[in-house]
């Protein structure tokens, strides 16, 4: 009976474990379809990234359920309950990527359905949102592996794309500066460089759960040297 | 012994969450300290500002571990146990908040001491300010006073938060189109005005997890009519 209730336990972890990644699947389409969709002005697309945000949602408040069910059935301890809160967390931030493949999608309308005078900068645009995908990937195949070492290499990822965000501002207020005409295709870019900098962000904070989900130690607002330290450490 | 434990388990769940106020009332000082630092040009309070942002995110760390050690130890089921979990998931969107009043205060230190020509549209600012303060205090409330209604209202200031935002979007892209000059004051207001509708964001978040945990029923991404029903419904 123990071993029968231990087995179902684990299958509820591994179940759980499997639907973070299926979400995390579904996000990543998103930022994709949303991405491709704004460079290729397809507003049919656009609309069913918008759409397909509800998938997205419905799925965080299902596993959501889940976890909690696991709390108040199962009792974790040590470990396991660090996988479950770790899942909580994890889900809030693919939650919040998908808002922000959304707020591409709608922006990407916005442009196309308006009489612009310029498109946005696209090839910036493709350029961070290459990263930023890379980025959740990465996460993700963190979580599905529990490698701890993830955290270090996002961290990093996170400045660089932080910079890429700051460089394509500056140009932009020169363009806005130079040719007032520019400052609606300016400020479209802008919103749309900001969404692919958040991602990023989210994607980090996934790496970072991983990390106290193997060790056990919190390294959330910690330094890059911290980290360094931390995640190549036994 | 059963009595002495409920009584620690009862003074446990207590102290989680007069740290969650806690928690709200340093954030709240930290959004009225850098929106004030800002228009009084007080380098030194938006220094303090910023290196604040670590106590928050020390408070966040530590009421995170109690809540595991409660589950860990603790198994706590219903009521309690989405106590616990709406702690958590609140203190998430407190750090979150204190991000955006610590860049707030940043964009503060970047406008004045670099040479503007113009200063941002500060009463703007004070308004929407205003708007989310009122709203985080208001979602600080729900949680200690167990009240499920005021994710509804939280739910329609949210709606107005981000219409004030798009319109003074668009009165900055005027301004930018009518004279280029006025560029970087408009785009550090838009930073300005961004991070305080985000804040109002998260205090609409954790006024829906008051609902939850009251009802047991998740009404995230619902929409307003389905809000209004479940917070009026018995």
């Amino acid at each position: 009976m123990a071993e029968h209730t231990s087995k179902q336990f684990d299958l509820e972890l591994e179940t759980i474990r499997t639907r973070v990644l299926q979400m995390g699947g579904l996000v990543e389409q998103q930022i994709q379809s949303a991405v491709d969709a704004l460079m290729a002005a397809d507003i049919e697309r656009l609309d069913k990234v918008v759409a397909d945000d509800a998938l997205v949602n419905s799925l965080e408040v299902a596993i959501d359920d889940d976890c909690q069910h696991i709390i108040a059935r199962r009792q974790p301890a040590a470990s396991d309950l660090r996988m479950v809160i770790t899942v909580i967390k994890t889900i809030t931030d693919l939650e919040r990527i998908g808002d922000e493949a959304q707020k591409i999608a709608r922006q990407g309308k916005i442009i196309h359905q308006s009489e612009r005078y310029q498109l946005p900068r696209f090839r910036e645009v493709r350029k961070m949102a290459d990263v930023a995908l890379a980025m959740l990937r990465r996460a993700l195949d963190a979580f599905a592996r529990l490698d701890a070492t993830a955290a270090l290499e996002l961290a990093q990822e996170d400045l660089i794309l932080d910079e890429e965000f700051s460089a394509e501002l500056r140009q932009l207020i020169t363009f806005m500066m130079e040719d007032p005409r520019t400052i609606s295709m300016s400020i479209d870019t802008l919103f749309i460089a900001k969404a692919i900098e958040r991602i990023g962000d989210h994607a980090k904070n996934i790496s970072e759960y991983v990390v106290y989900l193997v060790k056990g130690k919190d390294i959330r607002h910690t330094s890059l040297e911290e980290i360094k330290r931390e995640t190549q450490a036994g």
